[in-house]
């Protein structure tokens, strides 16, 4: 089991005028890798907030990815706070360079070749058919901000994270929230190591309440939701997925 | 100018079952009020970390938005985290467990009356048309998570926190974000004050990349703005807004 923290770097985030889509996105596939996400952050392009950051999540989780701030323009600062981090200089990566070359089929200027810059002592991992690899520093793992470039270097890797992963079961409910929560209570006494969500829905018009339960293990699971459907008077199911 | 921090409470968020839409709406509410949200950070709903985070953002910012976590079932642990924040204990208020009783027409169970226990010394503010108030205690803001509530509270109390807001324009360029990235230095060398964006985007057809320009000042930020569209071959600009 591995634990993994998010840190979204990005002024454009916090002042609203774009919506991460790339936490959702990397919470669901770890979910589905058997990682636990403990902590997502977003702040801004700011060297020193993000050196301080990302050394408080690497030493505190297994896997630290990072998304945003590493283009070739002045708010670009994402290389040059995870250098910070670990005491490191940034170097010119003659690997990376070659790429740029290659891909600008000609003279490139020194915005461009910013990209090359990276930690020293960072490794390079292959990002699939994307010409550009993903960097790893320590246990850093740094992302573009750009969603489908995200996903294209995240499938690349995703298998290096893969754990045992989370049973789900929903059950969808059809009274109010307050109107079982004595029921769960119960039923999380006798499996405390159920992982229990309540979440009203007030969109739905079908049911009220749409609840989880996760466990690693399926027989656990499979015990836990008989004993929740003998708890909830029947008439209160609306289905069980 | 006041500053913000945006505290996200809920194992839905970190496990990919739920995204969370609070976050993005807030930014772009209070950016408009002209606050400077300046962390968003997204923790399970475990009562010891939910106190030291808001604790920490408490004393950090000049307002705290909290979300999810305040309903009647065995996970909603903000009130608690946030009464041991500040060492207050966590009473039943009368006014609120009044709305409960005529709410529910009659008897209610213990789980609904969790809703009416807060911290000692909270203040209530009216909710617009909600029949449940806003609890706030000292710079911190207890929202719902259930969006449509978030929102409709925030309405009823967005005007306290009203600044001095942002003027924006965006620049819309048809060229790559490293063929300008020079001319966005020298803009920042002539303009320091200025709040400059650059967002490449992949999925748009018409341009490559949006550049943002802010300030409070509106007569520098069209100083900054002419500037640009100097500095900036005039075939690669495809539209100013």
């Amino acid at each position: 089991m591995s634990s993994a923290g998010i840190l979204i770097i990005g002024n454009e985030i916090l002042s609203g005028k774009v919506v991460d889509e790339n936490s959702p996105y990397l919470c669901h596939e770890l979910r589905e890798l058997g990682v636990d996400v403990e902590r997502i952050l977003t702040i801004p392009d700011v060297i020193e907030t993000i050196a301080n950051e990302v050394r408080a999540m690497s030493d505190r989780y297994d896997h630290v990815f990072t998304s945003g701030g590493i283009g070739p323009t002045h708010d670009d600062l994402t290389i040059e706070g995870i250098a910070q981090a670990f005491g490191r200089p940034v170097e010119l990566n003659e690997s990376i360079a070659d790429r740029l070359r290659r891909n600008a089929r000609g003279e490139i200027n020194e915005s461009t070749m910013k990209m090359a810059m990276i930690p020293q002592g960072a490794s390079l991992l292959d990002a699939g058919d994307l010409w550009f690899p993903l960097v790893v520093i320590e246990n850093v793992y740094v992302f573009p901000g750009v969603p489908e470039l995200l996903r294209k270097k995240f499938e690349s890797s995703r298998e290096r994270f893969r754990g045992v992963p989370f049973e789900l079961k929903h059950v969808y409910v059809t009274v109010h929230e307050s109107e079982i929560a004595a029921e769960l209570h119960e039923l999380l006494v006798e499996f405390p190591n159920l992982l229990l969500g309540s979440y009203p829905k007030i969109r739905e018009t079908e049911y009220r309440v749409m609840l989880t339960l996760e466990s690693r293990d399926t027989g656990y699971l499979e015990r836990a939701l008989d004993s929740l459907l003998l708890r909830l008077p029947e008439h209160t199911i609306l289905k069980v997925e």
